[in-house]
């Protein structure tokens, strides 16, 4: 199974795409889209659509896993943050993939085992579990690549909930 | 000039198109567009797009007015209408019209005169200024209008004040 993780902002799109084989877990690629800070609003989110596009085609993934949003006290980030998790909805149901979305928590739950870990250990985490040297870089990426191990390891549970779930039916 | 006002949200997205010929505004086309409450988010906002898009190709506006988010107590909403809003602004861009932005109040300020105008009062004057017997429906496509309509008014002024000046410094 092949996740990409999608981490969306206006200014800045962290992706990363990760595939699990059995039980390893492989970086395919990671990395984040800029987009021009002079350029009009509309036209980063369609610079931000068409590169998403772009790299869901090349890279074909099963699953996009987008990080659910919050709004919070900073208004003016979390209407660009949602104006761009549109366009990358938008861009996965275009491509054709299905989505899941997570929060910062469940995914800090999921990759370090608690939900108030600093961005740091989330990192090495995600370095360890990707059997890498370091964390992908920038920050935003390696951001990506944690919602999609998110994702990998909660289908994992599932689907071993439910081979017990036969096992015990089965007994 | 012709404007369509765009009033974004995943579930119903208001539009309407206005024509002004001098100092006439004309009603081009209004309605909704309604996606399927039991479809997909994703695929919901691509639903969106492409009929946004078609909208815009067949209207062909100068401007397309859409509504500021402003994000309140109600974050579920919020977050739907920034996505849609992000797919509005997209569909906008890869059309080759430029968006304008402007908040609920001064729409209302605009085009009632007052900020805190209700919406019936906002509804009667779409229909006294594009001379028609009444507004056009559902509220959201009245609403559109209504963007239209204060992008229109302030294009005017703009222009007004433009042309005072010019003959000020003429004199």
């Amino acid at each position: 199974m092949r996740v990409m993780g999608i981490d969306p902002g206006v200014a800045t799109t962290g992706y990363g795409v990760v595939q699990r084989t059995g039980s390893t877990l492989r970086l395919v690629a990671a990395g984040v889209i800029r987009t021009d800070p002079a350029a009009d609003h509309a036209a980063r989110l369609a610079v931000l659509w068409s590169v998403l596009g772009d790299l869901l085609a090349t890279h074909r993934p099963d699953v996009a896993a987008v990080e659910r949003l919050f709004f919070n006290a900073n208004v003016r980030t979390a209407m660009a943050v949602g104006q761009a998790s549109g366009v990358a909805l938008l861009a996965a149901a275009q491509a054709g993939v299905g989505v899941a979305h997570y929060t910062p928590l469940e995914v800090k739950q999921s990759v370090v085992g608690v939900g108030n870990a600093p961005k740091r250990q989330v990192q090495s985490m995600v370095a360890a579990v990707l059997n890498l040297p370091a964390a992908p870089r920038p920050a935003d990426a390696a951001d990506a690549c944690a919602l999609a191990i998110c994702h990998l390891n909660r289908q994992g549970l599932a689907s071993a909930l439910t081979r017990a779930e036969r096992a015990g039916t089965t007994r």
